[in-house]
């Protein structure tokens, strides 16, 4: 098996599919056209409604082998992927391909389906069971790990193909116009299922909230929908939204959202600058703290790219940024905000950082703050494994805003659980040393050695700087060397690079 | 030549392609995929400006007998094909297809690059001079025309390959986030612009209103956009915009708009209806009658599709109507809704009435008032030529909104300067009778004998009906029997149907 640019051994091939190894960001150019998605005529009718998801499943023409897609707005509160699913295996149909943005621990009812024939494969994040249902070898083919801007990629390359989508609506109207922001089930943007709904060869919506034509505003529009069902609940809210986000009140997770304040203050903090920050608790931390800064300094931001969150909104709200671009939102003040504030802008996924497009947002930002599993001394990061091995995590956006953003900040505890999180050798890959700048840990903060300009600018900062061996070495004095996680010599999960290219494999975990 | 669906005479070949012959509204399936757009990867750069024409010209690397597409928005004072196709002939570059929404009389330069060899032909509206001396028979090739919705249908398709879209844009950022509501050229939304955004192998926005990253509202995506130039203007508010317009005066024309308000009233008027108005005198009077109508009983539409002017803005601020679809704004107050009033969308044109696609706006219209040149006595109609045989203007949604409307009505004066309108043939058919539903004149109407549900809806009521070769005969009466068009037998242009089949051609006038 090759070796890539971050010297780990990947196959060439992957069910059957060819992929190339992992050459650094940006070093593998695209080849060809767009996949172009199936034209259809609609006919003379005015609704689209079909009233079960088993009659509509037989008008699609869904058969053995063929692959489904789903969106992941409705998150740990999704009904949707598990009633289409558990409908396609009581018709008997075999050798699904799920292809979802990302299931979680609310889609565990997947996991018999992938031992009794239902499902052959699952491409796309696992948080959770399926993921380490997965780990332990229960899936039959392997999986495939994209990032969100991967996974566009991969729809508009015909990498995958889609068959069905299978599309979670909020809102919808009888003609197939979908929105998230209103009904029992809002979760505010729809970005996720914008690729899927143009590429698809079928499209349904499925929704728990019917409403007159035309429904508005409009995420995903009419003319690339071809069903509509109505269905009791397509999820539940408390699982949907992340209910009131909290700050960290750790004191030493608040050190590094402290610690990674003075990085951005001394490298990027000026009139206009953008930043993304995530919804964990160090994230927030941080995002709070760079908003007070920016009010006692009179400076404004251009644009934040979400993971939107109230505290976002609130600085929105507040004027201390133009615009917010959302892909996702976190709390009701996210998805109240996205329905009424103009300059509060659904972002379609294409946009975000795919690198096979004419440029992302992720390529306009100047600081990213982001999260991982482990770190190791090349700067690579985790996000996928966790040190035993088991794959719990999806990639999210991490990839792109690693690798587009002009500062990108990891904000990790040294250890967890007496396990190192700066280690030698990160057990997976996900997002190469190459696009990471600053790992910032409350025991202080190490500079990617290639960025000089940073390493200039935290000169005389109290924050302590430190050789991320150094940084190592001193996780592993607290904490002891780590173990090695038991696996075996077998593959069960690629993770793409978001260029398509395998950046690493994730091997079967020994029970 | 094969006879089609209307009787005309229609070549199976233009400029070398082949058509089918019309067969009739959603009788000619779709076959096939859609088109795939060409995968760039953008560089590792933070703006996309190009500081003259000529160099994005060489950049993009335009050649001779390629197509370079443009949209419409700015009208009669747009500036932006002009300069556009003067660097191109000043570059050397030859044979070009033009490939607009629509041109205007400002287009007027481009008619000795018909000759000069810069230009093999245009596929696209003509509105005037252009039309006039493609007539004459100057253009090398033959002209196509395509319905808004049947533009987008051959983008898609590729049966127009665009090779450079140059985009004008009334609002930029440096990495090409557009809009049209903004600067001063605002024209409202950039509907017309979206399809070749996605599938043109290159992308160019021109803008006189540079603004910081991100301009917002965005109505084109960054991710679609190559490169962005900025130039002193790009249109003539004057000639963008139509000023306040004006509702009719003539007391014949407000007969024709009072005849189908009442035909509205009685098929169709009812509250959550929908209805397309154009921005003629006789659309604007009906929209205004209708909207005192709805007032009077308290009824309230669902949407009005537009071409949105002052007066449906009006209706939307009342709330006598929900949503407001907006592929193209009118004036002034038009763009300030878009700008401001989240029920006001724009709709991309892909959402319109492209019958190769999972249904359109149109095919939810209850009401389609729509004008003509010309209507025979199997009410067809022409909107492209003058009973001369001049090709003087595009078809615009004509088409679309005709198939799609539950009611079509036609509102003609029965003869123009002592031209019958209503006549024994139309000269050039645009739109096919079976989907035309009434013809209001100012003498009475004439219903499609096919309706009789409208037949049995008007009767009781002071308006005179007729056979509509009645209306005919008294037309001639009136004006005398029409003269033929002089014309040779050359074909100068082809009338596509929305599904891309040949409806009719339009032959060479003799001078």
């Amino acid at each position: 098996m090759p070796i890539n640019a971050v010297g780990r051994e990947v196959p060439s091939e992957i069910n059957g599919q060819r992929f190339k190894p992992f050459a650094g960001d940006l070093k593998t150019p695209p080849e060809g056209r767009r996949a172009g998605s199936l034209i259809r005529m609609a006919p003379r009718s005015r609704s689209k409604v079909v009233n079960s998801l088993e009659e509509v499943i037989k008008k699609v023409g869904l058969e053995d082998g063929m692959t489904v897609s789903f969106h992941h707005h409705l998150r740990n509160g999704d009904f949707v992927v598990n009633m289409v699913m558990e409908t396609i295996r009581k018709m008997g149909i075999k050798d699904i391909r799920v292809f979802p943005t990302a299931l979680f621990p609310v889609h565990e009812p997947l996991v018999p389906m992938l031992t009794d024939g239902t499902i052959r494969r699952i491409e796309g994040s696992m948080n959770g069971p399926l993921g380490e249902a997965t780990s332990y070898g229960v899936m039959r083919e392997t999986a495939v790990l994209r990032s969100h801007s991967g996974r566009v990629r991969a729809v508009e390359s015909e990498e995958v193909h889609i068959d069905v989508a299978f599309i979670a609506a909020p809102t919808a109207d009888p003609y197939g116009n979908l929105n998230g922001v209103d009904g029992p089930s809002a979760c505010g943007p729809l970005a996720y299922g914008m690729v899927d709904a143009y590429h698809a060869d079928h499209t349904v919506a499925i929704t728990d909230h019917l409403v007159p034509y035309p429904a508005h505003p409009i995420s995903i529009f009419q003319h690339q929908i071809d069903y509509v069902v109505p269905v009791d609940r397509i999820g539940d809210p408390q699982g949907i939204m992340s209910g009131t986000l909290r700050i960290t009140t750790s004191p030493s997770r608040l050190k590094i959202a402290r610690y990674a304040l003075e990085v951005i203050d001394r490298v990027a903090l000026r009139d206009g600058f953008s930043f993304q920050a995530g919804a964990g608790g160090i994230s927030l931390a941080v995002t709070k703290f760079l908003g007070d800064l920016m009010r006692k300094r009179g400076i404004k931001a251009s644009f934040i790219n979400g993971g939107v969150t109230k505290y976002v909104v609130d600085m929105l709200h507040e004027g201390l940024v133009d615009v917010v671009f959302d892909g996702q939102a976190f709390d009701l003040d996210a998805v109240k905000s996205l329905k009424e504030d103009k300059n509060h802008i659904e972002t379609p996924l294409a946009m975000y950082g795919n690198p096979y497009s004419s440029g992302g947002i992720v390529n306009m930002l100047d600081v990213g703050v982001l999260g991982a599993t482990e770190v190791d001394i090349d700067f690579n990061v985790n996000v996928n494994t966790h040190s035993d091995g088991l794959l719990l995590h999806g990639i999210g956006g991490h990839q792109e805003v690693a690798a587009g953003s002009a500062l990108t900040i990891i904000t990790v505890p040294l250890y967890r659980y007496r396990v190192p999180v700066i280690r030698e050798r990160v057990t997976t890959v996900t997002t190469p040393g190459e696009v990471v700048d600053v790992v910032v840990t409350e025991h202080g903060i190490a500079i990617n050695p290639k960025r000089d300009d940073i390493i200039e600018a935290m000169r005389g900062s109290k924050v302590p700087i430190w050789d991320i061996q150094d940084l190592q070495k001193k996780a592993y004095q607290i904490c002891g060397k780590p173990q090695e996680p038991k696996t075996t010599d077998d593959i069960i999960a690629a993770i793409l690079w978001r260029d398509g290219t395998i950046i690493d494999v994730v091997y079967k975990v020994k029970k």
